[in-house]
């Protein structure tokens, strides 16, 4: 079994108007009825004013693989929980940073840069997502590309490291191109950004999305508990 | 000073019709005199029906950096003609297939796969080149994006090996997204695929297509005459 | 089930000597006990001096993931073999070629590149592998570094295109080290290229040896009958 | 011409003994001394308990590449050094950490990793430096290996991300293996990193090793003046 947490900052402006109507309970809450599988025990988490940022230690340590949705409050997030977190992925956690959680704290520790890109939220703006590594586990059962009916627009330059893979790229009406599915590795964990998911759009209510995100669940989950020495080693493997 | 060569297949589709109103003398003979640059000696040459295929050890083995525009007579190109030209790049001659030659054989040799991609061509459909690498040699002085006003459409799926470096990605109005700027190394040669140039398009006239070539010219060129030992080697470097 | 052959060309050279006592049966016949996994169903084959090489189309259509080993006889496999096998990777099976198939004509065809590399056999030359992907599916289990008592010395300079990932590096006693555990994507094949395997060293009666190759099997299956639709679209996605 | 700043932290340590022999005056008036080149011009600074921690704006805005070694006092430059440093790399300076600078607060930063490496410090420990990207433009004139007669071993397991290139590969006679000459880019900015230099051992009187250094400034250098603009874009680029 997979333990899969969901994590959600759903401020006021999750709670009600446009953003309440698309995802009535939260985010979260969809994604966790959207995302179940026999192989997940899925748990939610939604920020906290406390320190602990509604992720303490103990549901922490108990999470295989984090999701993670964060916009207007991600610099709220307490560099201590931001500590925790990216110490439990070097670990092996894996994280699944979904949207506008390319500028989350976590994330943008793990990747040494802005994170910053470019942006535009026009209604009716539709996206095309297209595989470019087909044979890659994220892509699994995914076609050629698929569409996205309205989403915000994420597009380049998008400031990071070049990702150790590009699972799939993103076309927005509008002309602008996205690296929107991508990996990383750092020591352990393994990461998987993913951009769909503006609060007003109906993207996780997509059938591609969800698989895309349940597979990158799967691939992300540490298999088993490793250990890494490194540090002073005084005697030589090779006697000389 | 860096010998370019610029190869084209110059079949009678370009000698005349859209084209040759577009390319007049060609795409070389255009390309030559856009490419011109003092730190540049630029040759052209042709397919020719016989064994060199217009290209003879004599001018290859001169040639620094190795344009080449293939289409409808990529096939026709010799087997020997094809290892004399991976020869030359494995020792360090850049190469630069341009638009149709990403099925040219000596391209998809030095891939190991077949090169296929999506491709589409319609009256009037335009192109945004965005860059994602703005810290590459070859996209220096380059925007974060520019048009091409008509463009022949060629997507993902693109089945070559992942590109060590993708300097651009391109959209397409029609709904794709193309790898299109992207560099390989093979041994001491270096390989950078650019996209534009459909033989009725006018992107060779494009101000930025052809300071990004000059850039690619640049990056590919040799530095030195450079020497790989490889092989047997019955001494240990370490006594033991 | 995974459907796992394993082809060993098989030459007069193994049957007989230090490496008929080594490998008695052929190293195709201890790797098929050693990598004996209720996930597995494993067949091995024999180069055979007829056109199928031994894996005629039957057998090769119904392999997942074919573990290769060729060495002296690596040019005699016939083009069309070669065909069949590229293309059957293209489609998604997985290939593992060990030791001297880093100069077999599939994987030099795969690469682009000559795959020539430094060696040296010598006796008593020891070996270690280190970890350098320890988040890889194909490291699971294994310790940050293990030693091979003996082994024939491959070394750098490798001349293949930088690998999409370096899972394990090798320490030769005499001075080399050696890019030996790696990866490589093509269409929908995964490939790992791994340096042990001498025909007269007891590298595959190695523990860690024997997990890795396991490892690499389940990592390179494929995990479904994917189709990849690339070719002329006429239809824009996008109508405009 | 390029504008080096070498940084050195120049602790007590490296003042009298062993190290103050083997470098007098610093690690940064010998490095200053070798690698002096007509298209350099070179600026020396050292670790201040100043809060600008003797790279005050003045001088780092007008560093073009930035040289940096540190040890013991990695962890006492203040905060808003690392942010100035970080800042001026992401505007493309080029950034050279050497040695134990692997955990220094810039580099960590930029890799968002813990940067831990294994160590020995051995008397009469030999290495060999391998190049494994011939083409690369740090591997200018630099021959497939050679021989470093004492260092500190550096190894695996490094906790880096996946480095964008690996320029060099280093052996230690104990038995180790490193990735010890590799690239990363960060937004703009270029970053090589590079093993040796412990403060007791030669290194930086090794030929190849400046010569390395010096092909990596010069990689390095920021070409131009860039600018690159992200952030909201409410106008489409295509029209609709």
């Amino acid at each position: 079994m997979i333990r899969v947490t969901i994590w959600n900052e759903y401020g006021k402006d999750q709670r009600s108007g446009r953003a309440g109507e698309v995802y009535p309970g939260g985010i979260h809450t969809i994604l966790k009825e959207k995302l179940a599988d026999r192989d997940f025990v899925i748990t939610t988490a939604c920020q906290e004013p406390d320190e602990d940022d509604g992720i303490p230690d103990e549901l922490l340590n108990s999470t295989d693989v984090l999701v993670w949705w964060g916009h207007l409050h991600n610099h709220e997030v307490h560099p201590k929980t931001v500590d925790r977190i990216c110490d439990r992925i070097y670990k092996g956690m894996g994280f699944i940073p979904l949207h506008s959680s390319h500028r989350s704290l976590p994330f943008c520790r793990l990747m040494g840069t802005s994170c910053d890109l470019t942006w535009r939220e026009k209604a009716g703006e539709n996206a095309f997502i297209w595989t470019v590594s087909p044979d890659h586990p994220i892509a699994e059962g995914i076609p050629p590309y698929f569409e996205l009916e309205e989403e915000e627009m994420y597009g380049e330059y998008f400031d990071i490291p070049a990702p150790d893979e590009i699972v799939f790229l993103t076309w927005f009406r509008g002309g602008n191109v996205f690296r929107g599915g991508i990996t990383f590795r750092r020591r352990l964990g393994k990461i998987f950004y993913f951009h769909p998911g503006h609060e007003t759009a109906r993207s996780y209510y997509n059938e591609n999305v969800i698989k895309i995100i349940k597979n990158a669940i799967r691939w992300a989950a540490p298999k088993s508990d490793k250990k890494l020495e490194v540090g002073e080693w005084q005697d030589p493997v090779n006697e000389f």
